[in-house]
């Protein structure tokens, strides 16, 4: 067994960590943690800490840690076959029978799945496909995508460019061409604070509107979004969003691509988020949830509508000229049937529904009336705290005062990992949807000893 | 089990393959292959077909199939711990282990590895990181990137872009904007024929040459290139092309990308192309060959000169907004380190060599004077026959007569895998490492009788 001198050694000459300042840690100033197994909610790592992850991972790990039904589907697909392509018609049970389920949990309305590794791959499969799919109707100037503030959709140069938060573009050169970005819908962070939920939708609608009507409808693709916001806070739409959203893609023949990669396959107590809030999409990006990320899979699930262009396009043009390597790779494809099968069978996605609203209802009670607590919304097992500087005019902290990381680092202190969102003094919660009362229970009561040792 | 039946219409209702002629496939016109197995050069399928694969998948099984010692390595790693993040100094022992790994046989002036999950992915990565250089150094309109005709790089929106080959562009509106194309080092395809391959290289120099003073050396960052042709061709390069094409690279100070997802961990019968040919690249593209496709993982090496600057940009703007959810997957990780093991264990570098070099001239003994084989060429285990319709005039078929693809098909029938390339009567053939001899003398007597089967 290495040392754990030497593998830390290692660490900080040769690897380069995603989100991570880069001089700090080559220099030794960020602590290096070293993951070594987990279970349930719960992972450890080499010195021996046991720690409650109250993210999932990145809201991946759905189902928890340590389950062994897919270790060892993994294990029994890597004996028999690790890998085939999946071009021209190929494919292995595994990955044909996860297609297969994956249709029969998504809206009656879709078609069929493209397979991908991340969330991020899906979304420039889902741009390529958005074009690809005008040009063949004959509209080869509707092409420019609308995106939201706060949106995360990916950390690819037009993945990122989608995404609308300043640490994923800056320096970047980001966004790029043919991506522009509509309000956020994050009540909370309403300019006008005596603004009802209703009145803000329909500025959020209004302003859609108008970006519609200055740019062109007939320059404008899609509308890409996720059902709740993600990364950009964990916020659920506000009252009436997505009805009147649709109706104003559907007026304008706007694709509408919801990404699910965040609420896909239970987080927010029901399969998809599509259902939760009644949209109708026409493209829906999944990944984290497919596999529970015990492998990398990702797709893209395609709509009857868009798909009968599609085959009208290759009917035209022969092969459609996109594919990975990795698309549909028997590993993940092994892991993504073992998981829906477990989320079934210890009926997850209803547990995340009943457990996400006792977090939120407990976390309420516990810091509801806290003088820098400004919101705490959730949706499922999506949740988050917002802490402002003063709470009835909602003056924000500088984010120079790092309080959300703050509070973050004092909760880890405490064995709880919350995320501390990247814009804003968010703490977000995303457990696995196995949480049980008991551990929300200690999520709550560490994050109110964490809030005063930041010293709010 | 499933019945043959039942999947089958499972997957032409469900499953969006790749790179398929999408509305054939659904309709049942395009033939569908379910595959079950492997081992070494040979895979099966449902039908209990048994095919010898010249092509390695899609030339990635480097190690072959069936690898039990990879199988263990992901095995244990899912029932361990199949997932945690990498964010922010976090890692595994099995993903810092293989980062030291891949250090330790790349060039000695590169420094950091982030690892990916696809040859796309990391693409996206290296012209992120590209752009982010030059806006820290100061140079913010440096940013152009160079690629070459016939260059395969990836299937996304940039990294389609940066691909040259229509089949990859075509009614998907690439490419985007900053990337501008240069001559494929391709000597049989020479505009003149009488041109000999010194004349040839110093005729792709003096084109580079003219497009970097036309666009204005200071809009250039980086140039891109495989360091022998994969997609486009499988063509090594014309004699003395690298340390050509590197002296006007470096008198520019324009980075250079080589993108090794082919030639990387051994293809070439030496760890990386970039030793064979004599690069000295600021960044390495790695996928394939780097967990011999067992599992999705890929991999940006960055020269130490391209990691001082992201160190010095992180000092000033800190953390990098660049991450994937999957990077540094730890199956990929666990699958990378028992696979760079195996390569080593196996001298399979040295046999990829060795094999390659008996295939080339049994190939070259078996079809060199063919009245219809214009071109046969090949470095280590990537190799190619050219077809043509005249040999001395070098008259092309045309595209319509589908020469390529009806050998490949023929070759098929004979129960040998060898691929279509998509531009050119091109059949190529990179098999696994462990390729025999008595492999590749079924592999050339097959594509005698496959030509003769075609017709030619």
């Amino acid at each position: 067994m290495l040392k754990n001198d030497q593998l830390e050694q290692w660490d900080r000459d040769n690897f380069f960590h995603p989100s991570t300042h880069l001089a700090e840690f080559a220099r030794g100033n960020l602590p290096q943690r070293v993951i070594t197994g987990g279970s349930g909610c719960h992972i450890e790592d080499r010195e021996g800490n046991r720690l409650l992850d109250a993210f999932a991972g990145l809201y991946c790990v759905n189902v928890g840690y340590g389950r062994q039904e897919i270790a060892e589907a993994i294990a029994d697909q890597a004996r028999e076959l690790a890998y085939y392509h999946a071009y021209v018609g190929h494919g292995t049970e595994a990955s044909i029978t996860l297609a297969k389920m994956v249709l029969d949990r998504a809206p009656d309305h879709m078609s069929k799945v493209y397979f991908g590794q991340s969330g991020s791959d899906a979304n420039e499969t889902n741009i390529k496909l958005v074009w690809y799919y005008n040009n063949i109707v004959g509209r080869p100037e509707k092409k420019k995508i609308i995106s939201r503030w706060r949106g995360y959709h990916g950390s690819g140069l037009m993945t990122g460019s989608l995404t609308g938060l300043e640490a994923f573009q800056k320096k970047f050169d980001l966004p790029l061409d043919r991506v522009i970005h509509t309000d956020a819908p994050y009540y909370f962070r309403r300019e006008t604070l005596d603004q009802t939920e209703e009145q803000f939708t329909a500025q959020c609608v209004a302003s859609l509107e108008a970006l519609i009507e200055q740019e062109g409808a007939d320059t404008i693709a899609a509308f890409i979004g996720e059902p709740a916001l993600g990364t950009g806070g964990l916020v659920p739409p506000p009252a009436g969003y997505w009805p009147a959203i649709q109706a104003v893609l559907d007026r304008h023949d706007i694709l509408l691509i919801a990404d699910e990669v965040v609420t896909g396959f239970g987080r927010l107590g029901t399969m998809f988020g599509s259902e939760h809030y009644g949209l109708k999409p026409d493209i829906i990006t999944i990944a984290k949830g497919l596999t529970s990320a015990y492998a990398p899979l990702s797709g893209s699930i395609v709509s009857d509508k868009v798909w009968a262009v599609l085959e009208q396009g290759t009917d035209e043009n022969g092969p459609i000229g996109h594919g990975w390597t990795y698309s549909a790779h028997p590993i993940g494809a092994a892991a993504g049937v073992a998981n829906l099968k477990l989320i079934d069978d210890l009926n997850l996605v209803q547990n995340a529904g009943e457990m996400g609203a006792y977090l939120k209802r407990t976390l309420t009670e516990a810091l509801g009336d806290h003088a820098h607590v400004g919101d705490i919304r959730g949706e499922g097992l999506l949740c988050a705290v917002e802490f402002v500087q003063d709470r009835d005019s909602r003056t924000f902290f500088d984010a120079g005062d790092k309080v959300g990381p703050t509070v973050a680092a004092k909760l880890l202190d405490e064995g709880v990992i919350g995320r501390a969102m990247p814009q804003g003094d968010i703490i977000g919660f995303a457990p696995p949807f196995c949480l049980t009362k008991d551990e929300a229970d200690e999520v709550v009561g560490k994050l109110v000893k964490a809030v005063a040792a930041a010293g709010l």
